[in-house]
């Protein structure tokens, strides 16, 4: 359907909102309509809460995990296991390993997947950063064993990034394992229920001791 | 649920995004992340669009349609009825009948339609305006008699507030009508509510006098 719109700006603002993942042209007219029934101030909060995010967001110099300083409050957080390392794909996963309230260790988000149909290489991640931050762990003197949790989906490029990993953590002395996989083959973490996503993390089986 | 987002920022565009309609925080969420997976020229592209329609769109001062000036371009075609207006609730049902290609009048945007329960009495809507215009319209002198259609929902809001503004109407030399109520095009009987049955018998169109 070709919308004719009355209004340039409406069509601009419509176009804008249909950008986004999952709303077509329908669903952001009825948005665009929504905001110009608003009070403009909160048409201009809504504006600048995006864009704020989009400018002032940082990232956690260890972890890669969003947050709103240089150092993430996972990583600042001294009660937590700083050698049992969660690798997650994205910030979402983050999000859902904490919701289960079964992890106590740090992350380490790759912000993505390696995925050669999407044009995604393992340089693309920040692969690199999780080696040199193992292998920076693994070399303090007297300290307890690394362990690295590779918690990336049981799909094809999930299990090809988990193995790239493994490999490219090989020669370090550090444990590497992966989520309990009580979840279906080909589930997304994001979709899955804590308790189901709580027990993986629990049951996490060990690749190397 | 209630999550914790590893940033403030994070968490104000979240529940930014939320308020809009029938996006729930995980969709937020979603469309956050992805937000933030954009160059920043695209997000302010998106919020520049949002902010403009929001500080620069237009009423028509005759139909009260959103415009792009202060008179919309359905109202400045010469070639359109101005004599035939069809009272919508919203610009959304503008656009639905100039999307059937079969209307060549005008129009008149309430700007919501009469809800008691929603606080929505007459005099928050454009019913005024109508009035005034059509009790102009029909002043002058030697034109041809001016149409009123109601082009409301058919529930119970619809319905009284079409009969408010018949009311209204009711001391003017105008025609009045109401969009047909039947079966939609090529609608099974057998599916077809009882009510909505029962009005297409009533209401049948004589083919042959």
């Amino acid at each position: 359907m070709t919308e004719k719109y009355p209004s340039q700006l409406l069509q601009d603002a419509v176009e804008a909102i249909s950008s986004l993942p999952g709303v077509g042209s329908r669903s952001a007219l009825r948005l665009a309509l929504h905001l110009l029934g608003q009070p403009k101030e909160n048409v201009h909060h809504f504006t600048q809460a995006i864009n704020r995010l989009a400018d002032e967001v940082h990232y956690c110099r260890e972890c890669m995990m969003i947050s709103d300083s240089d150092r993430c409050s996972i990583c600042s957080d001294g009660k937590r296991d700083h050698r049992t390392i969660c690798v997650v794909e994205s910030v979402r996963d983050v999000m859902s390993v904490e919701n289960t309230g079964q992890f106590r260790g740090v992350y380490h988000v790759l912000g993505g997947i390696i995925s050669p149909i999407n044009g995604i290489g393992p340089s693309d991640l920040t692969i690199r950063q999780l080696v040199e931050r193992v292998s920076a762990l693994s070399a303090e003197e007297g300290a307890p064993q690394v362990e690295v949790i590779l918690a990336l989906s049981g799909d094809v490029e999930g299990e090809t990034t988990s193995f790239y990993i493994y490999r490219q953590l090989g020669s370090l002395p550090v444990k590497v394992s992966a989520l309990a996989r009580g979840l279906g083959f080909g589930d997304d973490l994001e979709y899955a229920d804590s308790l189901t996503l709580g027990r993986s993390i629990v049951n996490r089986q060990i690749f190397k001791p």
